[in-house]
């Protein structure tokens, strides 16, 4: 797993093409919460989420191994973010996402002039269909979480939230197949304790700890286009179980009140999957300690406006 | 008009009751345009725009005269602030809006819990209105632009966007009745230029710098309700003319097309009126110099996010 030395060349590597997010300070007046919070917003990088970090970091690796171009498979996000950096690297790109990832994303990938392929019921059926288009043109293969150049990207998030946030007690993030989580982990020592919140829709990384071992675990609801892995990645499972992890799960409702919440408290408009860790605290499903200072990653808005009830 | 010793002690005196919003860089490869440009995300302020900066100041330098409560007339977003920050300061409120004034301003001005009268076609309309009601009860005047005090609030944008971004060149705000123009203004040096935006509809500072004279203008158009007011402030129209003053108006659908612009290049969302600033960049008004570091304020989104096209 990425080191801190990994997530500091891997930031250097990406800072010309990815945004320095900002955060914004919540007080216990503005949310009510027993804690102030900082939100990272995370939502306003290049493409409309993190993953930008984690696709360029492996594509600025790749060198020759890129050169038949790259291939993604996604529930959208990772795949924008793919065709965007390969748009940007001047490299081929084919984007596969199943049929329930939403208009807008489809929308944005076209957009960059990637190859969109949309096929299968769920992300490991676009996988599936990826890994074998991979084959026949031997195009480099981008995972969306399992890969250590990806987590090292996404571990950005964490290098920089530790930086403008000095005193952060805990970290508060969704978790899909694991690469956000992972990276930021493994920027943070055992001081800071990371919150993981999945959906109980997609609940990977609770059945991953509770069984002891990687599993395929249901996928549905609202989020599971942007969180809706069907087993937690290799590398995030080894980076949870080599830490205290604890993991929260939220129902869709509460993902949907945190969304309004993020809108009403900070006009911060965020998709299901970019408002789950605020669900964590805003459904009640964790309260921060007495005293501590709680970092919460907004990750994503690539939805529509109007899905969102104010 | 306001000195920066005046703008520092408000930032002082408000700090504890309202946010230092973050700052989003965007590059000339985000934009297409001729320079960077930096936005001051001042949306995510505390009730969604920048009014509680001024309404803040205000009330805390009033001491006892608001002992019998105050009274406000406004689009929308100042009646919120002074609502909140009369709440906050456990002041009573009586709020008045045109019936022009969007749903989403006045349901929120009621859930603060002010007394809200809707009366009149526009703003100049309701403010007459407050006026004789703040005779009968002797309540204060919180004016939404034309004042000192609200003015030196309004300039802390202006403070802190020179405090974080300290090679600014440029900074390009939208105009109503000049309240958060005069702020800015009254901070910067003639080193920083300061492009006044106003909608072509509501054209109250060119007619003003046309004839010399603050005079009653046209009020019409998607931003009427933040960005209406019948004629340019004195004290503003005062700063206006103490220094060079550019003056850009924007179209109905150019407010439109950088609302969506700014959605889609950093998933921010702002009302009409919070995006009028940046329409004169999206919509070519004006473009600037190279070399040059352009801020733009994003200054409310008070409306439905369902609003915006995407």
């Amino acid at each position: 797993m990425p080191s801190q030395d990994d997530i500091r060349a891997a930031a250097r590597r990406i800072a010309r093409h990815v945004r320095r997010t900002p955060i914004l300070h919540l007080s216990t007046q503005d949310t009510g919460f027993s804690a102030p919070v900082v939100l990272k917003l995370e939502q306003l990088q290049v493409t409309g989420s993190f993953k930008p970090r984690g696709a360029f970091n492996r594509l600025l690796l790749a060198g020759n191994a890129a050169k038949a171009g790259v291939v993604a498979a996604s529930g959208g996000n990772h795949g924008l973010a793919v065709a965007h950096a390969a748009k940007m690297l001047q490299l081929s790109s084919e984007i596969f996402v199943p049929e329930s990832t939403p208009e807008a994303k489809q929308r944005r990938i076209r957009r960059t002039g990637a190859t969109l392929t949309v096929v299968g019921a769920n992300y490991d059926e676009a996988r599936q269909a990826s890994e074998a288009r991979a084959t026949e043109t031997g195009a480099l293969i981008v995972h969306a979480y399992d890969d250590e150049a990806v987590i090292a990207g996404q571990g950005t998030v964490g290098m920089e939230f530790a930086a403008d946030v000095p005193d952060l007690t805990h970290v508060v993030v969704a978790v899909g197949g694991g690469g956000l989580f992972g990276g930021i982990a493994s920027w943070f020592d055992d001081e800071v304790e990371i919150i993981a919140v999945e959906p109980e829709r997609c609940p990977k990384l609770t059945m991953a700890l509770l069984t002891g071992m990687a599993m395929a675990a249901p996928v549905g609801g609202i989020a599971a286009d942007s969180l809706g892995a069907r087993q937690i990645g290799a590398l995030p499972f080894t980076i949870a179980r080599g830490r205290d992890t604890r993991v929260i799960t939220v129902q869709d409702d509460a993902i949907r009140f945190a969304q309004r919440k993020l809108w009403e408290l900070a006009r911060v408009l965020a998709e299901p999957g970019g408002a789950c860790a605020m669900a964590a605290l805003t459904a009640g499903g964790w309260a921060p300690p007495p005293g501590s200072k709680v970092g919460v990653v907004v990750c994503g808005a690539n939805c529509d406006p109007g899905s969102i009830e104010s």
